[in-house]
This record gives structure tokens, C-alpha cells and sequence, in this order.
């Protein structure tokens, strides 16, 4: 079969390879369409080598499946669905309470297992999955369904946790209105009553946020801060959602999240918001009651949700389609900024 | 009616003041008991003048009601009670949704109003508050009671908003054993089953926090980091409370939260734990779902679970007590760290 | 003034009464509308005297702050608003944690006072309100707003206490499409992503419920409830809200909730569900884990939320207005069925 | 190896079979105990035959892992712990959620399947189990482990599911102190600071109640629920746990919860509570707000949240052990209500 494997650093290769081989707790999943993260080019533009062996590439993964383990049950070659992307040990204690992306087995500080970043990805015809990672899409298109398993999951986590703050009435921020912010905004519509604020760089991502059901849109100047803040009536917004993690998107975020409110850090672009054990009144300080956390993917039932938002209309990424062949050209429309929504790898 | 009260920078006086009038919806209280808080001291350090007026000091107050407004129902005179420190709007969003620490009326980083901060606290032999503030406490000893109000409330807004972390065979990590952190220890002993690490510098605080309940004690230095991940299997600790807060003590809870643990910041010792939107395996980064909250006072509800736990008997301050007129040596000897407990003045 | 009294059992008299005086806690509000509600019916309809005096009936009030009393902050003449019905003590254990409409004061069975159920309520030109009990409303019609106060906030209680069960994908029931039940298929389209399956007995109720934004309307007979479980895969429903609460609603509901499932009655119907502590395949059985809870209006934290849903135009609830003196044909009509949404009267 | 089988209705064998083989994806376990519950009791009086095959009873089970499944990773042989008893699909929504005890797969009002009522139990030297329902127990005593699989299980789901209500100085009450109460008592000794009622009709269970951790203990008689509202002040307990399910104790739980209180359905005698949707006031009417929930067994949290009790030395359910061959004397004396705690069979 054909892969997109990661070969050398910063090399990208269309290669023949077997198809990959099932134990009896897999299954065989043909590949209908894998998305593209930034995080895949952030492992293309590593300066060393992840593995000895090419890496196939891709965590964003729906397909068919095509052949079913000896001792899997319940589940049937033909079936249709989308890869849930935290291959975790399934038995510690927060496996066991459903929070498998902080799964024990991965340690304090690292993360589980995730396919295309250690076993082979979804860039290819065919990938091998463990059977509980399969969650059914029903008749959703495969290019719309793939990005859900990171695109929709991980805003869904990260909403999910900060429910408590999003009563009608509250203000939600959003920002960075990317692959995953502009499916950020789809959620906030379809489940709260929220005033959604859309906060990004590029006037043309905002237009997207707006379609989204943003209700705000912001583009990202120095007096971002100031205009949240006068929005709010100088409280600030019940929750911020950062999708980019540059320090001046942690301390905007800092700087607006109101008193009891939940600032969720998402991207992961190493900024300093600068939050200090002082009063809430210093500089640099949170606001009393305020909450930060570094959300990191998703729970199966985060996927689960997100599928049911997709099926029912409401959660519907946008997305650009490229050829297996051409994930290049993907990658560097990504790089440079220029996808709208999602790029998305069809086999 | 005497009264200790901050005339000057750094100037405190006894002095002979008339009583206080009430208005239709407060109460007047006769003064049993006041603590001595932290913040208390900090006041008194200020290089500027306060308010124009003397100001009587004092937020941790408990007394029996004296006089009652024409206008409060429910209460009579006899009655005896702590006050609430937050004399919040009551009216706004938070206020009705019992986040009286949080009032909107007291804007984006302020704290509402406090009795001693404000309006004249309660180191005098009367003091007038709002109805609504005073929490009946049966027949508890008042110089027992009036730390209640801020070295048990506190600790137990903080503990309350971690519970969903405190499941049994948890680990909960209490940073400075003084005023607040030997009755969060004793909180935790009560309400969850947990194991409790107690960190100080100062060997009698971790006496103090065994005699309290503390499964665990550390004295602090270079490996308390190391010692508390070998404890916990490399993971952390599902909730690290700092009472602290300085550079440390914010570094050490930082580096010793577990993922999806809660990070509490009591202390406002003004520390940076260098939190940032990287990675979570990056220095500097908290684990993945992990969570920072700088928690202030508590509810009034919060404060009705401390009275309850002290009825019980599984909540007593440690108290030293001084005549209203020692409130120099009293705060004289809380700076130099000689308190155990918390200092408690008595008119 | 005039007000619209009860003045013997099952008599309505319109008569010209004194404005009412206030007291340092009080506003006095110029009624603007007051809706009517079933229970005012069913006070109407008691065969005994509920008070010696005649009482003024209408606890559903919005209207126009006229004077404010000498111990009121932060209101003003002028200001335009609606009034939450549980006048609770607001100093036990309940009511300082929000849940006011549970207040320890009103004994374990007993509702809290409500106006037009003991003090007099809201259908005259003016009523006199505790200062706490107004919440704003910005620009809102006073003839939606009124009905906020307990056609809203009763089912957005319902509905905030089952959130836990309302995820995306999720299915809702809402039996009865009257006053209560439109606003809650309004508050479910807007602040979930639930499949909304509305059932009554009448079709003009199901066109209603259509309008409100339900997916599947069932008129109610003998099949209604294998209908649900047919649309739920034989699972049943995870929420079921029944406005009715008659023996046939009420088996309803117990026949449809699903696993750890909620069932909330808000109809006061009477009607037995046939509970039992049996195995859960037990005839009469509720499914394992399912919750059934008795629920009784809401907190000021409900009304507030209600309010924020109807100034972002997602709860508007379907009113017929009758002038004052129309009162008695207004009654007539609600107890013919006749009405669609909510009466209301206007001064 | 040695199996107790109920080979025909209301017949307990001990017969020899062969040691059970495993699949991929199993354990095999050398049992250390098993248990004997109610259900156990029940299941050998039912009129019919449970299967064609004789069936190993006891789905209370600890024991070492004898042999490990090709499949399985994670686990080695000598490994001790206890078995999970809900052998659910592991990959429906509530499944992936956490809640395996309500498992889609078995329906809306059945059970997942069970060891010893379905596959074979642990009442016998070895058993098969599926390798995630094993959860280690470090150096616990398997005779006191085997009771934490359905004894403390089941009673920590109950607390767990109430902890909302469980706040300081609240009251728990727990009706029948048998297997489960009294494992409930210890439960809400170690993890709530609540006062305790224990309600039974045998003094010497009562007894067992307060060696267990119970404030309060009340033989059961006409003036139980009058004694309940006395120590309350007529509000009732914030929560109720019914651990036998007869009329008289379903009637006593539904009149002495609290509004917004939780009574919570244990015990399958298949009582009837009486309750109606009238107003709160009315007989047989739950006050306001208050919920009614039928729990059954756990889930693995709960099993693990179990063990840390037990592991603390904080639960230890009573036990009378038995030789394997001796099991009917101990169903008898089960039978009789003879067994303070729990009975154990040790192979």
C-alpha cells in the first residue's frame, strides 16, 4: 500500500509499504481520510530523527473497517468510523475513569501513545488500530469525519471542562481561529447561549469565525485587551479559550479572563501569561477564582460528543482536500498560514 | 469603647472610641474574640495612610449580638456568631449564586469590602455588621471561633473547589503550616481520606501538622520537589495547596501537581510558578489538565462547613490569645513566625 | 390602586385599594404585567378562605422600580425589572448557598412565601417587593418578561439540575406544551445539542412546540411510549421533564427515562409514577441509576439565567395579554386549555 | 478443580470440573476468597434453572493471577487483587464514559453480564476473568478484599453519586446494616464529616454500626422517621441510604429525606415508596428538590476508589469465612440474618 512517511527529518515520503498486520484486539481500518495537524509539521521540522524505522504520519484518521481481530467483539468489517487518538493502557486508575489522555501509563508529563507519533499513522491506505479506538460515524463523509478526532475533540475537552462557566448570558473568547478555534466556535454555539468573542490576526479567519456563529469578532491588535474588557463591563469573559499559546495570546488571555472564570490553554506555543501569587490586583496577576489548565486532547466521550454534534449538523469542519500524494503542498499551505479550516489527506 | 486601631503608617493605637451606631439591617456586636491575620500585618506595614479616619482593624471576629436593626428578622440579641468577611453587594450575578467573594461590584481584581480593611473590623469591644454576615456557632469558645472566619474559610473554599481531586487514596500536599495551613490539614483529615503531605521550613509547623492530621511531613529544602514525586510514584500530588506563595513554594507546587491535579494559590506572597502555553513536558510547564486557581476567602456557605466542622470537633485553630491591649507583641511576635496557630486578641 | 383580589373562595374582584407602603428594604414596583400561572387557578378554585383579608393574586410580576426604600443600594427609580418569586429568609443554610427556593425557614414541605400566595402579589398597578428579589431586564416587553418569573425559571431549574444528562446527542422529553413546557423546548434548543421530542395532547401544542425549536412532536396516547423508546434504540430518554404530572404523564416518564437517566416532575398533577425498590426489569421498575426529582420553581441564579436567554431573543415566551379588569376571562380560558403559551394581564 | 454449583433449582453441589481456559484477552485467577451476597441467596431459590449448565456461583472474587492471556499487556502471573463484577462492552457511550455499571449493551433494564450469573463464578479454586475487570490489592487479606467487589462496590457508588449532599454537619443515614451498610458506614466515616444515623431491626447490627464509625443508631419501630425529623429539626437527613428496600424501609427514606436531600434505592426488596407528583406537602410526597435513585453496583472508579479505602485501613467489612465446602451452612445462616457482615468462602 501507499504511505506518507516521515523518512528523515524534514523529509516527507510517498513510500510502498506491507499493509500493516492485525493482533487479535485490532482492527484493520481502510483509510477514507487522515487530517493534518500542526503538530504533524512540527514533527516534520524536528532537527532529529523520531525512529529508527519511517514513520507513517497522520492521528486524525477515519476510515472503514476492513478486517477485525480474532478477539474483538461487537464490531464488524464495512463499519464506518473515526480514530479515537490517545492509545492508552486502558486499566490505570484515570483509564478507568475515562480520562485516558492523562492516562497514568504515560508518565507525569509526556503523553499516551498516539498513532503517525510513534506507531504508524493515518497517511496511508490502510492503518492497524486498537479495536476500542473505533468510534462509529454513521453516513458522515470521511474528510469531515477525520478532523473530528482532533480538530473537534480537542475543543470539545477543553469546552467541556469549563461548562460551569458557560451559563446564558456568560461571554466565551476564543483564540486563534484555526483548524481547531473555528470548530471551537461550533461547539460553544451549538451548546451554550453564550456571547461568542472570536479574537485572530487575519480578517479572513474571522469572516470564518463569524460563519462559525461567532457573535464578536476581534482582530488582534494592541487594544484587544481593552475592547474584551469594555465588552464585559470591565469583568472580563467567563471563559477564554487560547488556541495559539504565543505570549501575547497567554497574557491577553490572563488579562481578560474574568474573577471565577476559566482561561484554557490549547495551543501550545510555549508563551509566558506571567501569573504570579500576588493579589489579584498586581500586574500579571489572575483575577480571584480565575482558573488556568492546559488542556491536552480529549476523553472518548469528548469524540463521542463531537461525532453526535457532527451528525446532527451543527459541528461541520472546514476543511481543504489535497491527495495523499500531495501532503507536501498541504503541509506548506499550513505552515504558511493559508488553510482555511483543515487540511485533509484522501487516500 | 476601647478600640486598637491603625492611626499612622505602621501605627497602632488603643484607643477610646464611642460605640458604634447600626442601621435597620445590621447588628451590633459585642466583640468575644478577633484574630490576627497576615493581612492584618501587611496593613500595618503599609508606607501610606489607609483612610483619613483611624481605622479599627480586624476581619476575623466573633462576638455576641448586642443590639438588632429595625428592619432584621431571624435574629436576637444573645445570639452568638462569626462574621462573614465578604460584605459583598448581594445583589449582583455572584452574589446570588453564593459567590460572595467574587462580587461583581468590587470589579475585575478587587476584593468587596472587609470588616478592618474598609469598614472597622472587629479588634474593639464593639463592632457593627450587616445581618446577613453573622453565622451562628452554638456554644463554640470565641476565641476558637473568630479564626474561623478567615483561617478556616479559606482553606476550605480552596479545598471545596478540589474536591473532585480529593478521592480516596489521593494525595493532597499542604505548603506552610501556619494560621491557614494546619486547619486545611485538619479540614482534609475530616472530609476526605486522602494522604496528606505537610511541607514547612520550620520543624515545630510539621509537629503541628501531625498533631493535625498529616500523614507525611517534609521539611522544606532542595528535594522536597523529588521527595514528594517519589512519593506519588513520579505522578504528583492530585491537589498541592500553597499557603505561601513565594517563588518556592509556587515552583515547588508547580513541579509537583499531578495531571488533572488542582494547584492552589492561598498564599499571596507574591511568587512566580513560571507557567507557560508550551508543552507539558517542558520546564516551567504544568502537566497536561492540570489546574492553577487563585482562590480568595470563601463563601458564605464555605464559612457555614467551617463552623460545622468545628461543632464536630475535627476543626480547632491553634490559638495563642493576647489582651486587646498586647496587639503589638501579638503582631510583633506572628512576624517573626513565633505564633503557633493563629494570634487572637481578646477585649 | 386597583388590584385584581380574591375575595371568597373562587371569587375575582377587581377593587381600589391603597398603594402599598414599603419599608427601608423594600421597593415599590409599578406593575407593568403579571402573568397567570395554573396555581393562581387552583388558589382560585379552593373551596375554603386562604386569608381573612383579600389577596391581591400574581406572583409572575415585571414592572418599573416607582420608589426605593431608605435602606436599598444600588437601585433607583426608574429602573425596569422582573421579581423572583421565593421571598426566602436569606440567612439559612440554603438560602446562602442559592438555593432559595429550598429555604430551611418554610419547614421541609412547605414553598417559601410567594407574592399573591400570602403577601400580596402583582395583579394591581403596584406591588411592594423585597430590595433582592428584582432582577433587571434591560429593554425586554414587560408582557414577555412577567412570565419569565415562573413560566422560565421553573423549567430552567428543571433543566440546570439535569444538565449532567444533557449532552450532545443526547434525547429530551418534554411532556405538556403549556405555559411551562414551550419555554422548555426554547431553553433546550438553545443551551444544548439534544435530540427535543415534545409530547401533548393536543396538536395546536405540538405546532407550538415545533415553533419552539422540538425535533419529534408525538401526540400523547397508549403508544407514546414505545414511540420513545423506538426513537432511543429501546434505551429511553436521558432526560424527561413532565409539566403535567398526572398518573398517565407520570407512568410516562417512568416508562421512558433511561439509565442513569433523570426524570423531573414540575407538573404538581398528582399522578403516581409507581416507583418501586425492585430489580430495575420490574414492572413499575425506574431503569438502574436514573434519578426522578421532585423539582420546585428555581434560585435567583435560574431567573438570572432566563433573563439572559430572553435579551439574547432565545426564550420568548408565547403570551396573551388581557387588560386588568379581563382577569376572570383570562382564568376561563386557561382552565378551557385555551390558551397558547401564557396570559397575561396588563394594568 | 473443586467448583460450588447450583446444578438445579434451590442445589448447591460441589462438583469437579476442569480448570477454565482462557481466551486472549483473559486472566486466569487462583482464588483467595469469594464472597456470598443476597443476590447469590436469591439466585439459588428461584423456581427455575438458571442455564442447561451447572454454574459456579460468587461474583465477589479476589485471588492471584494464575496464567495471563496472549493478548493481554500490563499484567504478570502472582499479581493479587479483585475482580470488577459489571463484565460490560467497554465501548458503548456510557461504557466509554466511565459508567460500564449501565452498559447500553445490556438494555434498559438488565444487568451486564456477571461472573456466577452467567459466565462462571468465583466459588470454585480458579476462574476466568477478562483482564481489565482485575484491580490490584497490594497485601490486603483476600478474605477482606473479596467483599470490596460488591459489598463496599455498591455502597461507594451510592455515596459517590451523593456527595453533593454530604457537606459538613450534614446528616447520612444508613437503613440496614448488613453487607453493604455496614461497609456504607465506614465509607461515609472516612470520606465525609457527616452525622451518621444507622437504622436496623437487630440491636447487635446496630452495635456493628457503631464500631463502624455511626453517631446515632436507631432500632427500627413506628417512631423511627419521627426520631429522624427530631434530630434534624423536621428537615430530614441530606441523604438516605436504603440498603433493603421493603415497603417500611422505602416509606421511612422517602419521609425523612431532606429537600434537595438523596435517597438512594440499594436494596431490591421491592418496596414501594408511595411517590406522587402532588405538592411537596402532600402524603406520600418527596419534599422539594429532593431526588430518588436506584443505584446499582459501581463502577471501576468506584472499585478502586474501594480498595484505597481498604488499603488505609479505613473499610474492612466484617467477615465470616468458610471452607468452599461449607457454603450451604453458610447460605443458611445468611438466610437467617446469622452473618455479621459478610461471608466468605475460602477455597
Amino acid at each position: 500500500m501507499r504511505a506518507m512517511q516521515l523518512t528523515a527529518p524534514g523529509t516527507l515520503e510517498l513510500r510502498t509499504v506491507p499493509v500493516p498486520e492485525i493482533g487479535p484486539g485490532d482492527l484493520l481500518l481502510r483509510v477514507g481520510a487522515a487530517g493534518i495537524c500542526h503538530s504533524d509539521s512540527y514533527v516534520l521540522g524536528l532537527p532529529f530523527q523520531m525512529s529508527e524505522q519511517p514513520l507513517t504520519l497522520g492521528h486524525e484518521i477515519a476510515g472503514t473497517i476492513e478486517a477485525v481481530g480474532a478477539d474483538v467483539a461487537g464490531r464488524t468489517a464495512g463499519e464506518r468510523g473515526v480514530v479515537y487518538l490517545c492509545w492508552s493502557c486502558g486499566t490505570c486508575r484515570e483509564c478507568l475513569r475515562g480520562n485516558e489522555n492523562v492516562c497514568l501509563a504515560a508518565g507525569r508529563t509526556a503523553m499516551p501513545p498516539c498513532p503517525g507519533l510513534g506507531p504508524d499513522g493515518g497517511m496511508a491506505e490502510y492503518v492497524r488500530i486498537p479495536a476500542h479506538t473505533f468510534v462509529p460515524i454513521g453516513e458522515l463523509d470521511f474528510a469531515v469525519a477525520a478532523p473530528l478526532a482532533d480538530a473537534a475533540l480537542t475543543p470539545m475537552h477543553a469546552v467541556n471542562g469549563a461548562r460551569d462557566q458557560l451559563w446564558p448570558g456568560a461571554t466565551a473568547v476564543a483564540i486563534g481561529i484555526g483548524g481547531l478555534g473555528h470548530v471551537a466556535v461550533q461547539i460553544l454555539r451549538a451548546t451554550t447561549e453564550t456571547r461568542i468573542i472570536a479574537v485572530d490576526v487575519a480578517a479572513d479567519k474571522l469572516e470564518l469565525a463569524k460563519a462559525c456563529g461567532a457573535d464578536v469578532t476581534l482582530l488582534a491588535d494592541d487594544d484587544t485587551a481593552a475592547a474584551i474588557l469594555d465588552l464585559t463591563d470591565g469583568r472580563g469573559a467567563e471563559a477564554v479559550f487560547d488556541f495559539v499559546g504565543t505570549d501575547p495570546t497567554a497574557k491577553l488571555a490572563a488579562a481578560t479572563v474574568a474573577p471565577n472564570g476559566a482561561y484554557r490553554m490549547v495551543g501550545l506555543g510555549g508563551g509566558v501569561p506571567g501569573i504570579d501569587a500576588g493579589p489579584a490586583g498586581a500586574p500579571g496577576s489572575l483575577p480571584w477564582g480565575a482558573t488556568v489548565r492546559k488542556s491536552y486532547g480529549g476523553t472518548r466521550s469528548d469524540l463521542v460528543d463531537s461525532v453526535a454534534l457532527a451528525l446532527a449538523g451543527k459541528v461541520r469542519p472546514e476543511i481543504e482536500c489535497f491527495d495523499l500524494a500531495d501532503a507536501r503542498t498541504a503541509f506548506d499551505r499550513l505552515d504558511a498560514g493559508a488553510i482555511r479550516g483543515r487540511a485533509v489527506l484522501v487516500p
